[in-house]
């Protein structure tokens, strides 16, 4: 351990990542001047005290004098942190950094990364709780499942703003956009799908949900963890695993991933784990793998190819790139608008329908997602979302009577 | 209270502070690139992981490559808001936005506002414990006394940042500067001075142990609270008050401000209570008057001066405002940037000390500590409290080994 660090090992010194991310990637900007004594009395003392005394007679006032309504709190533990697992806070800060630049580059929301000291369940729903008044949302990351359910759930019941685990609720407004540009460019019934989802963690569990509320026949979908297909008769099965026994695989399916597979339109891999050649060749012939583990994909798009007629992945370096980003900007864009006080399941299917809109008619094999940089996302995604917090009843604000908040992304400062 | 509060009270519409208070006073900007995928790769996946991955090996690292080293939270609880009292953590957002953006402008620290959802000690530091690894310090703002002291000292002990509850010692430096100029431009002997400090508050209690410390004696400084003069007879005393009485008026002097105010060279108000001039008839002349309270000082400051030869309050309409503007931004400063461990006492004399010496040269009694605005104080105080941070061996930097952070005012963005 270095006790001054700024001596780096040269082989770190020499990575243009690592230069980079020297100091961090964001900042703080003041939006007001502060150059006279003026200025001082109207933003600080005495002036400030009547904006307080104002927000202190009517609490909603908050959100139009201060901030908050456009920040939002990027929150984890450090417990499972893309594919390195449970590394803590201090290493989980450089992919929350990153998440609140994309925030404010896309979306125009103001994130703050927060990386808590605590991984018991009660300790971070009691942090989170804590910082509500200062932000107008919370999103959650990269916090371990099943953990991640518990604190999701009722973090959602206590907060009158927006809670959004981004791992599980993020990837499956991705998927479901991509699986329904999918099947429309194949020419396939959506209800009709047989969907194989290789892992059971935050992903594949809010994926599995997803989908079956969108219209696939859970008797149809088969879900995968590292001990094989869960059944409902599989010894040892609790809490998560064994409601999803009770949703999917109404015919009591048995065995591992090969087995699953025979006969599967779709694959949908977040699992990390490698899936051998010879479980997909059981598949249904001009199906759709999504191999979406990063950075190794569960299978390589080559092989996918060869049993599939469409593949996607979770890599910038292949097509059809099943990105979050393509969804958390938006959501939380057009929920601040609304001033949602949360995050329906019609708000995340608008947003899915929304992200599928935007390449809907210029569909091809290799591109039924937008890009991860297309400006047309988030404003869409934005406006779909806005209108289905509306129409759920979960808006603050009405149609037309928003105020004037960035929607176009952010211009770099 | 309205549920669409973008209606606003037309008187609220028509006070420019509102005005330039809508939305807030400050924004996340993005230091890095953001436009193409590589820029993607680099700033977020995959490339991340690599930063993440030496982090985890060495969590020192988090210093040198994420925004936390410049960043301090800037925490309240709502409390003691100015001189609002207990208006809760929404309507004291403003305030601690404005911190938060002073912060910046003159110090260069990225601060973070968080108003907390609970006035529990024990929530409170747990919730800061929580939050630490997210930020370089923790600035602690308007939480009201005596639960002030056990929040700053518990968390000074648990934590390896540093902890500073503004309101104690932000104006016991601002104070001690001031004092020193003023007995120095009076030629009197700062040891010999006798005070009385009308107000044991936050406030009251810090300027009463910074100037013991700073060398004025025990039994030569009264302190009285809302009942009179603390003495140790007193029925009732407890925690914080007893540790006063036992550390001032060493004499035992009973009664009000009035009586404590027999002799003495300087009267230090921090209560907000109105002092009648009978009582200040009763001072050694040629004495010392700062009447601190905001809005409305303790003395008018006209009428102060007819019985002392130097009069400082803490408003900007009047000369001498004792404004802890002057301490916090070059205190953090310095602390970040020896990445101190904490804030010594040596620190806070070596902040008090740049502080006067700004001014020394050119010391009138009108101008007896700098201009809030006066961009060579936070520089000044900068270089002196990273200095001390080395010679009480908290600092992890080295002098001379510094990277570089900026020390001068920021440009607005």
């Amino acid at each position: 351990m270095s006790f001054f660090s700024f001596e780096l090992d040269p082989a770190l010194a020499a990575d243009p990542v690592f230069d980079l991310h020297k100091q961090g990637k964001m900042a703080i900007s003041c939006t007001v001047p502060l150059s006279s004594r003026d200025d001082l009395s109207l933003a600080y003392t005495p002036g400030v005290a009547r904006v307080c005394e104002a927000i202190a007679a009517d609490p909603d006032l908050a959100a139009d004098y201060t901030w908050t309504a456009n920040t939002v709190a990027v929150v984890t533990d450090g417990s499972a942190v893309l594919g390195l697992g449970n590394i803590g806070p201090k290493a989980a800060m450089p992919v929350m950094e990153g998440k609140a630049v994309l925030f404010k580059q896309f979306g125009g929301v103001d994130a703050i990364p927060i990386c808590l000291d605590t991984q018991d369940i009660e300790g971070i729903i009691a942090v989170v709780k804590a910082l509500a008044p200062s932000f107008g949302g919370i999103n959650l990351e990269d916090i371990s499942a099943p953990r991640c359910f518990e604190i999701e759930r009722r973090l959602d019941e206590a907060l009158d703003i927006p809670v959004f685990h981004d791992d599980q609720h993020g990837t499956a407004i991705v998927v479901l956009a991509a699986l329904r540009n999918a099947v429309a460019l194949l020419g396939r019934r959506f209800a009709d799908l047989r969907v194989v989802i290789s892992g059971a963690g935050a992903a594949g569990v809010a994926i599995t949900n997803t989908l079956i509320a969108a219209g696939i026949q859970g008797a149809n979908v088969i879900v995968c963890d590292s001990q094989g297909i869960i059944h409902a008769d599989r010894p040892g099965l609790s809490g998560t695993k064994a409601e999803l026994a009770a949703r999917t695989n109404f015919s009591g399916r048995t065995g591992g991933v090969k087995e699953a597979l025979i006969g599967a339109d779709v694959l949908i891999g977040v699992s990390g784990g490698q899936i051998e050649e010879s479980a997909l060749a059981g598949m249904a012939p001009g199906g759709i793998i999504f191999a979406l583990a990063n950075p190794t994909p569960e299978v390589p798009p080559a092989l996918a190819h060869k049993y599939a007629a469409i593949v996607a992945t979770g890599r910038s370096d292949f097509p059809n790139q099943i990105n979050n980003v393509l969804a958390f900007p938006g959501i939380f864009r057009g929920a601040l608008d609304a001033r949602a006080t949360r995050i329906t399941e019609r708000m995340k299917v608008a947003a899915a329908e929304a992200i599928a809109a935007v390449v809907s008619d210029e569909l091809r094999a290799d591109a039924i997602v937008p890009s991860a940089l297309d400006p047309r996302v988030a404003p869409a995604v934005a406006a779909a979302v806005a209108r289905a917090a509306e129409q759920d009843g979960v808006a603050r604000f009405v149609a037309g009577a928003r105020p004037e908040t960035p929607t176009a992304p952010a211009a770099l400062v």
